[in-house]
């Protein structure tokens, strides 16, 4: 390891080259710092990461779906000439729960209508409730401690009694928090719900979440960023950060390899990651209290890609939301410059932690019965099956993002976004606005630099 | 880093020199098995650490009591031929709840009755539960899904109705789990409550639990250990394990300093910083969320002494479960061989988290603040004040024990003890009898190196 005598000086460290820490260096570039950015991966983009299957299209194992609202993605986009591909919504979604397959153009009133009425009604308490939440101080909820004190399975339990409503409810929280209902603080239910931009439970047509997609898929966004950045940063790949001191004036970043020496640190990183780097001193209580009460989510993200979308011409969507077998939801993912037709898909929560450890072969059979009950039998025989296992990354352990288990908020939630003595903390989690979106990993990023920015001014 | 061409070669390695890690040791260097021992800390002793007074009684800033079924622990405190204090009971306890000050000698009966009987009925209800929760296999209950998706607080809320009686609940969970009740699933803390073999929330003398004391301390158990393998184990300090690898035929434990090869390990420390080590290829995913769900308790730990053990002269106990300040509880801690007297107590839960950044100087006068309330304007003036934020040290992260949050027993809880190729995990944690206590991290080590053994044997 190297002493402090070798150690390289920077302005800025940035641990993890995601899109947060990307934007963030870009940022900081810009107003003419110097950045070292440290990346554990041998790669940019932390939870964005593109495939190219055997005929040339680019399918993402990681986050895919860019909302549209999602400003700052857009103008990314836009910057770096970008093509959009639109989420195809015509046809039939299905809903597989209570033992049963149904199918509307909405997945709600696909449901028995005691069931779709139960449904509406919890997505309309979500919307109230939510309203009581200030958006950036939400321990100041009128019922912060007794909502934070309820599991979101719990809230369900008292809130419908369909298994209908129920199961679809599970799907839903499954294929957009990766945990089961039991695991969430429905509190930070509340809080993520307002950061997504409310409820997506009740849509006819394609969710706002889930517009677009990039052509060439995500992970461009962080690979041009960090092109860009080429000439005037450097970017460090394979440097997993394994200490942080904070005890001189200035703050110095150990990797295996290196010590580099900076005024102030942004780690861009998932809030359990956090606790694996050695802080000295060590960071303040309740930050390591949330390091070890903000787990991952689990999920594996599947694409299987047959010779064309045939489920467009039965009539189908290609949108499933399910509680029957393992896969919580499926989407059309059809790719813009091909004849093949693709469905993308999730196994999420409980199923994601047991069908991670099994053999990819074993998941791909149990993934295809799956999509053979809600398709056909010619969804049992894709050209290509591809998936990701999230939780058996080293480096994200875990996806699509952290949440807050009961408790947490009220009792470790303010150590969130609160800098320690020169450490900023940036990526998705902490974002107020598109928060567990590409989105909010930028605005993070942004937000993280001008705090940086703020500091040195008044220096 | 060592080449692999260098590394030490070793039978078992055992990652943490807590009881758990040496009694592991023991076994297997009996067993003529050649051991090495790595340990992050400077010293032996894990969660259990002594310190000399001025006036040379030794206190313990961790671990204290000693159950009265303890055997594992008593066995060893014969074999060093140890001396036991035991716990002081006489007198009046002392229960300061809904905003009131109540004393008896049993502290249930301290409260208004009607608070009594439901804190009582709460407590029978807890033991009718957990008798339908099977030991080794909880996830077997006939109400597992349900049990695990409750919290603690919830449950809480739905069995006792009066200010007295919940606030009374409170201070009991934050004093026996360090934990606020809405952190943790309800099946998890009636296996927990098993394990430590019944709830102790209403005696009307010393709980079977806190039974004696160790004079000189409990981290002698560990030392002495340490000191009888001296001549047949490398125990190497200030070594913090980085990575295990399991990729070939062997395990391959790597520290900073060096690489030790070796057919087995067993990695006794707490669950979540199993998360902080490198694991080649990554453990399988149920332990990871295993590691990310099982967050430390937050305890500050302190000891104040004063001349005498003036309370017992008014009447008291010294016993006192607080909701009132930021104190959960107090006893009587003065040790046998001084005319002085000591109040040992816990700051807990949430308030733990508050209160562990504060500086000592605060903290010391907050909590004499509370002691001040419940015995007296004597107790305002301690002669000496001791005190340990086990949130902030940087190889327990926080303490007692990892409690599991709601929904991981059932997803997760399979992996706590599940061998992984070579692998196991030893730890209070890990036990199932005597699990949070020094005797369920004997009892772990001892499970753990048997198992190792029984593969030894295999082969």
């Amino acid at each position: 390891m190297s002493d402090f005598r070798d150690a390289n000086r920077y302005d800025v460290g940035v641990v993890g080259a995601g899109l947060a820490g990307l934007t963030a260096t870009r940022e900081l570039a810009e107003a003419g710092l110097d950045v070292v950015v440290l990346e554990a991966r041998g790669r940019v983009g932390g939870r964005t990461v593109g495939e190219s299957l055997s005929t040339g299209e680019t399918i993402d194992r990681g986050a895919e779906w860019i909302g549209a609202e999602h400003d700052r993605v857009l103008a990314l986009v836009e910057e770096f000439d970008l093509e959009l591909s639109e989420q195809y919504g015509d046809g039939l979604d299905r809903v597989a729960v209570a033992g049963d397959l149904f199918e509307h153009e909405d997945r709600v009133q696909a449901l028995p209508s005691e069931s779709a009425t139960e449904l509406r009604e919890a997505a309309d308490r979500v919307e109230s409730l939510r309203r009581d939440v200030p958006f950036e101080t939400p321990r100041d909820a009128p019922e912060a401690d007794t909502w934070d004190a309820t599991t979101v399975e719990s809230w369900k339990r008292e809130t419908m009694e369909t298994t209908a409503a129920r199961e679809a409810f599970d799907a839903f929280v499954r294929a957009e928090f990766t945990v089961e209902p039991s695991e969430m603080s429905l509190l930070y239910f509340l809080t993520a719900v307002d950061a997504a931009g409310g409820l997506e439970l009740a849509t006819d047509s394609v969710s706002v979440t889930q517009q677009h997609r990039l052509v060439g898929g995500s992970q461009q966004l962080s690979t041009r960023l960090a092109d860009d950045l080429e000439d005037v940063i450097a970017i460090r790949l394979n440097e997993p950060v394994r200490r942080i001191d904070r005890r001189g004036d200035d703050v110095t970043l150990a990797s295996d390899d290196d010590t580099y020496v900076v005024s102030d640190a942004i780690v861009a990183v998932p809030p359990p990651l956090v606790e694996r780097i050695d802080h000295e001193p060590p960071l303040p209580a309740r930050r390591r209290g949330l390091g070890q009460r903000m787990p991952m989510g689990a999920v594996i993200k599947f694409v299987a890609a047959y010779e064309s979308p045939f489920w467009r011409a039965d009539g189908y969507s290609g949108s499933v939301l399910a509680a029957d077998g393992i896969v919580a939801e499926v989407a059309d993912g059809t790719r813009p410059n091909t004849d093949r037709g693709h469905l993308v898909g999730f196994v999420a929560g409980a199923d994601a932690f047991e069908w991670s450890d099994r053999p990819l072969a074993e998941r791909r059979e149990r993934v295809l019965d799956d999509l053979e009950r809600y398709f056909g039998t010619q969804a049992a025989t894709p050209l290509e099956y591809v998936d990701e296992a999230w939780s058996k990354t080293q480096w994200s352990s875990g996806g699509y993002n952290a949440v807050m288990t009961p408790g947490t908020l009220t009792s470790c939630g303010d150590a969130l976004r609160e800098p320690v003595e020169g450490v900023h903390w940036a990526g998705s989690e902490t974002a107020l606005e598109g928060r567990g979106f590409m989105e909010g990993a930028i605005r993070s990023g942004e937000r993280a630099a001008s705090a940086v920015l703020d500091d040195a001014r008044e220096q």
